[in-house]
């Protein structure tokens, strides 16, 4: 379980489907039994692959659910409609992370799993940790009709970003109400991209 | 190593000093090895006490490094003075801010040490997590000259606490350089305190 190895990419359609079981496998049994308690060895025996080619994919558990997170943040930005008529941008991107935040909320044990392994994911060797916090950086950026980011824009986010993982996470440390870090996610997004969305109007 | 012994406090004059010194002996060995590497048998024996001692005042690594952290931050609110004549209110907490932020990445291992069991403390049981977001959460508005605050000052700060262990966290695990999350902590003081600054002054 070093995680110095790099891994290796799905190439074929074959490769990509089983990848994409494994994922979903890790998903489902990283919701019942969390980063630390969940075995390698079941996700390969549910998946159906031989432990080694999880490996060759997956070299340590923060590989493997950072990858998770990946999938769920691509998912979440194909699954996002473009913000109703009349919704201004601000109510958008609140509805948005507010959304995502009550679906972490549902499955805790995953939620928190892909948060650690995201946040370590670079430390541990070419993960796809910056990948993830950069598709969501353009989800909030499009949400908010934000076309042509600057370079002011796209800080604000980062920040935006950093300030809901942090309120997420003292919810899943059971530090906070979900009500209450729902309530912060909900001023955070007013106070940070207000100012923003209107100097990129004006 | 179970977390779920509550821990022993202080009380003799004697006791505090060999709990200060315990402190001191785990940031220093947290600073050179980081969490998982730091042995409990190495404090106990270089704070010369006994391992079951330490295990009493501390049953986990979290709840010591979470008691290193509870006391770096009153430290850093003992040792703050009074905004500089002239220094506006935004200026004077990015400036606390940010020399704090300079100081952890000093010693990114302890840093990280510190931030990951304070995050977990709550939920290994009684650590003193909740009382040291607190703290800083005073430190900060007392430095802002808020001397009254209210529910939403304090929500606006709580998120500029998480915004800022967001981007602390980046730069500790190589996900950002020190210069960007200083640039965002910068940012983040402006945008969050502005508006509540101008309002609590109204």
């Amino acid at each position: 379980m070093t995680g110095d190895r790099t891994p290796a990419h799905p190439n074929s359609a074959a490769q990509h489907r089983r990848y994409a079981r494994i994922l979903r496998v890790a998903a489902r049994l990283g919701a019942r039994h969390g980063l630390e308690r969940m075995q390698m060895h079941d996700v390969a025996r549910e998946s159906g692959v031989a432990i080694a080619t999880l490996y060759r994919y997956f070299p340590s558990k923060t590989h493997l659910f950072a990858a998770v997170m990946r999938a769920q943040v691509l998912r979440l930005a194909a699954d996002t409609p473009p913000p109703a008529p009349g919704t201004g941008p601000v109510d958008a991107v609140t509805d948005l992370l507010t959304g995502a935040s009550r679906q972490l909320f549902e499955q805790p044990r995953l939620a928190l799993a892909m948060m650690q392994a995201n946040n370590a994911a670079l430390a541990v060797g070419g993960g796809p940790s910056r990948g993830t916090d950069e598709i969501l950086a353009d989800l909030v950026l499009r949400t908010a009709g934000v076309t042509d980011p600057g370079e002011r824009d796209r800080r604000v986010v980062r920040i935006l970003e950093q300030a809901w993982y942090g309120l997420l996470t003292t919810v899943l440390y059971e530090r906070s109400s979900p009500e209450a870090a729902q309530d912060g996610i909900r001023l955070a997004c007013r106070l940070l991209l207000g100012p923003v969305l209107e100097d990129s109007r004006a």
